[in-house]
């Protein structure tokens, strides 16, 4: 493990022997996005069989090493060094980190931008997959980085934060460079004269890159939420600016610590990639879209600041995953106790502050039919509970699947359903074993009706969602179709034996653009989406203008200049 | 030649059928567009060889048969009757269009769109090549309509109008075509689970169109500019609202009235596309551009429009071609008559009146080596005279090459020249042999150096040049760099016999974005570009936002939406 910024193992790596290295697994990856089956390329499991036997116990320390001190970041610090986060989990990291002094970073940054837009698709795409390798090389590492930044419990930290952020990144590298390679690089033109020799051109076609890519951070995903823009944007051909959320820069700055380090070793300048720190009252991110340099920005956030962005940023390409009110409609099921199980999960997973936890689970108010008879709304809120009471019930294993939480305003948002008349499933205090210090909370539910206008109307993130009762499974789509029309929505959920509800309900996606998951009951859950296979957001409703990843989130970050010039005459025809 | 709406020869074509007749075609545009080598699917000479003996007469008559009367559209007339073309020859065409209730129309165009939508991108791509193929059987009558509504001469009318455009229209549906190929329609997703059998899913990716898409049109290239957005949309499943310029509205009301025809043959809902005509004195476009409904506008004209479309329609993804300062870098040559020549041409072409003509030619103020010696500011000034005048010394030819002057504005902004003690070239009045009320005018060429602040630093559309000297080739390279940076560009040409100086001005059309023409002597013109082959404007200077066309001009115009659902569980391995 590198944590000083030392030549890593691969120092003798140059451009073309990633390019030897890494060709086979970028095509691969290639076709995995056409294909959009299975298929991951970073081991999900933290197990000592995958990663090495000493890997989790070095990853600590490595991680342990980097705790109060500054931050090994071999960057331009005229701008001092910031940095004041605090573990969710109880502990102060008191790391701080190297901030540029912008006006004269950037133009640095913009001066090597040509040879790295020289170095062609290709070789970026390799050197951005050598990065990727070597981040996963630092899955223990950053996985405690992300615990302590996010309040992610380890194992989930340890996937999402490593192995899923990183697939998700090659994911993007993968359309990247599949898109720059639809343009030749060169071509003979040859244009038919009839009888006289055909005019002959030879012409060059070169990707240009956009401008400079800012990323901005969220404090809840550091690392799978920034890697597709920040991994698409290099590839590109783009220098980046990585703007953490002052609560969660440590993963990044170990993912620009390792960019940095790979571009040296191959050759190109590490100022390609900047990390921006900023402390916790500025406003750094809003100065800095705006900035004429800033050609793309990628955010992820509120849904405040990315319509901001939207509407101020305008000489930028703008890709925001923003927030939304995610749906469940409940219709019927043959599988009650499975289906309640693997919503109960993902309310609970990470205590709910996922942008792609369920919020509002419609219903009608007469109940619902399934394999254990009708159920009554009653019944359902009863049974959600019980569900969740096992899941997260005793305080070791739900603190593992809870996580901590975030920050005080998710706190206080759960803290005052406590003495709310509408609580259906109340939430409870967890005691982490290790962590005292942390608070972690269980969902909870409110049982309200759509006719009652009130926080089903709006995002309401971390450990609340909903139990909307309608008049009918027709209404409960109708206000589905209404809500996400108006706020977005990430994911939605249908739960129906009835095959004409189902179809309505997948019409209703389509018509309001948000992916839907049918009758989940099994292992695989709504707010969770695999790289390569399911898409993130849809680009289609207000909760995100683009999608992890497909062909839109990376055209726009460069573009084809061409020339042409005279070739002699060919002969004649005939 | 339909006019009259009744149904086409190929009226019995259905959705199938038209897959089955184009296919072909369409994969061969999509490989054309990967090789970028000369391809076309329109033949451009209007010879009868080609277009049969009695295409061109059959053209005309059609022609002439629309004139004077209400055009055979069969939409929504609600908004009344309207129309007041004249063309730049001298007549009144007289032909007044339906216009649509809008808070009418756009409600039907929407419940028409899941239809088109569902339908797929195959059958979308095939339907739109049907109606090119349909389009490119009146291209004679085609050419009527833009010619006098743009003032293009006869055959450029014919070529630009028509094939060209066709094509380029071809090019848009093969990139629309291929990007919504790129995602699987289904796909099963099955995740290994060590010992126990994998967790399987099925999972379903519709692309969803974005919104309604809106285009609108210029006077000077009518069906060229308009045909990449309109059919761009189409193939992505977007309903179309076309807004001609309200001065050159035939060409693209004979073009909306083949689309809905070919909808409707095809079982599909004609109102997909509709015609939206305004009078001369209207902002319909700014009140359209606005509207919730649209979620895509192609434009083409003003910096200022384009510009305020780019900030205020912020609902719709926006892909604008506005004006630029198209520049000329003469270094040296060792083919100074032929150069010349050529340069002569792109300044002669349509009256300089198109968006990629040469504005200002920058050249050192000690002249320039070439193949007949040195030759001084003077002589180049007073050699490219008399190669325009070998061009439009007489007003026959001339009036072929030059075309009609498309409205007062450009007309006065040439005469202004005549006073003007810059002039080096002077404009000269042609008279058309047969169309004697036609506004003709020869290119003005005047010199200004570098120095003083003037018209060669704000665009200057119609067939007014510069001569702008400099203290150095190293100067003019700067000052196009500077230039076009703040002002954006289309084309940019460079004469040199010096490989540095070449690579010199190519590093710099790099760097600002513009697509460079080296040492053009030949038959081949800097402010021609060929479909499937160069790109139209690059996306990557001020001048324009897209280009025509690439993966970019596309991608943005759908969105993929998921669902899925659990497989029963597969055997467990081994």
């Amino acid at each position: 493990m590198r944590v000083d910024g030392s030549a890593p193992a691969t120092s003798a790596a140059t451009a073309d022997s990633a390019v030897t290295r890494h060709r086979e697994l970028l095509e691969r990856a290639v076709q995995a996005t056409r294909e959009r089956s299975y298929w991951s390329a970073f081991p999900e499991s933290p197990s000592p069989r995958v990663y090495g036997e000493t890997a989790a116990a070095h990853g600590q320390q490595a991680f342990e090493a980097l705790l109060g001190r500054r931050f090994p970041l071999d960057q331009d610090a005229a701008g001092g060094w910031v940095g004041a986060e605090r573990s969710p989990y109880g502990r102060d990291l008191a790391v701080t980190y190297p901030r540029p002094d912008l006006d004269a970073a950037l133009p640095r940054m913009q001066a090597a931008v040509p040879a790295w837009r020289d170095a062609g698709p290709l070789v970026r795409a390799a050197l951005c997959v050598e990065m990727l390798v070597r981040i996963n090389e630092r899955s223990f590492e950053m996985a405690h980085a992300v615990m302590h930044t996010s309040g992610q419990a380890f194992v989930m930290a340890f996937q999402a934060g490593g192995p899923h952020a990183q697939d998700r990144a090659l994911e993007a590298v993968a359309y990247a460079y599949e898109e720059q390679s639809r343009y030749p690089a060169t071509a003979v033109w040859e244009k038919p004269q009839g009888k006289r020799a055909p005019v002959r051109m030879e012409k060059t076609f070169t990707v240009v890159p956009r401008g400079i890519g800012l990323v901005i951070g969220c404090s809840t995903f550091p690392t799978w939420n920034s890697y597709p823009g920040l991994f698409a944007s290099l590839a590109t051909g783009n220098g980046v600016i990585v703007k953490p959320h002052p609560r969660a820069v440590l993963p990044l700055a170990i993912t620009v610590q390792v960019v940095r380090q790979t571009l040296s070793d191959s050759g190109f300048d590490p100022d390609l990639a900047l990390l921006v720190p900023e402390g916790d009252d500025e406003r750094l991110a809003a100065d800095l879209a705006v900035r004429p340099e800033v050609g793309i920005i990628d955010f992820t956030g509120s849904s405040a600041f990315g319509t901001w962005l939207e509407e101020h940023a305008r000489q930028a390409q703008v890709y925001t995953e923003k927030a939304g009110l995610n749906a469940v409609i409940l219709d019927s099921t043959d599988a009650y106790r499975a289906a309640l199980g693997n919503l109960a999960f993902s309310l609970a997973l990470y205590s709910g502050q996922m942008c792609t936890t369920p919020q509002n689970i419609y219903l009608p108010r007469d109940g619902i039919d399934t394999d254990e008879g009708r159920k009554s709304v009653a019944d359902v809120a009863a049974d959600l509970g019980a569900a969740l009471d096992r899941l997260v019930g005793a305080d070791a294993a739900a603190a593992e699947l809870l996580g901590a939480i975030v920050n005080g305003d998710v706190l206080h948002r759960v803290e005052q359903t406590a003495a709310d008349e509408r609580v259906a499933v109340a939430s409870r205090v967890v005691h982490h074993p290790s962590w005292p210090d942390a608070q972690i909370r269980t969902p909870a539910v409110l049982l309200v009706d759509v006719a009652d206008s009130g926080p089903h109307d709006q995002e309401c993130f971390g450990p609340v969602s909903f139990l909307v009762t309608t008049g009918s499974t027709q209404e409960s789509v109708d206000t589905f179709r209404r809500v996400v029309t108006a706020h977005g929505a990430l994911t939605a959920a249908v739960y129906s034996t009835d095959d004409t509800v189902v179809e309505a309900v997948r019409q209703a996606a389509l018509d309001v653009g948000v992916a839907l998951s049918e009758n989940l009951t099994g292992a695989v859950f709504v707010n969770q989406s695999a790289a390569f296979s399911d898409f993130h957001a849809t680009g289609a409703n207000p909760a995100a203008n683009a999608t992890y990843t497909d062909g839109h989130y990376v055209a726009g970050r460069f573009r084809v200049v061409q020339s042409r010039r005279h070739l002699p005459a060919a002969e004649a025809p005939g």
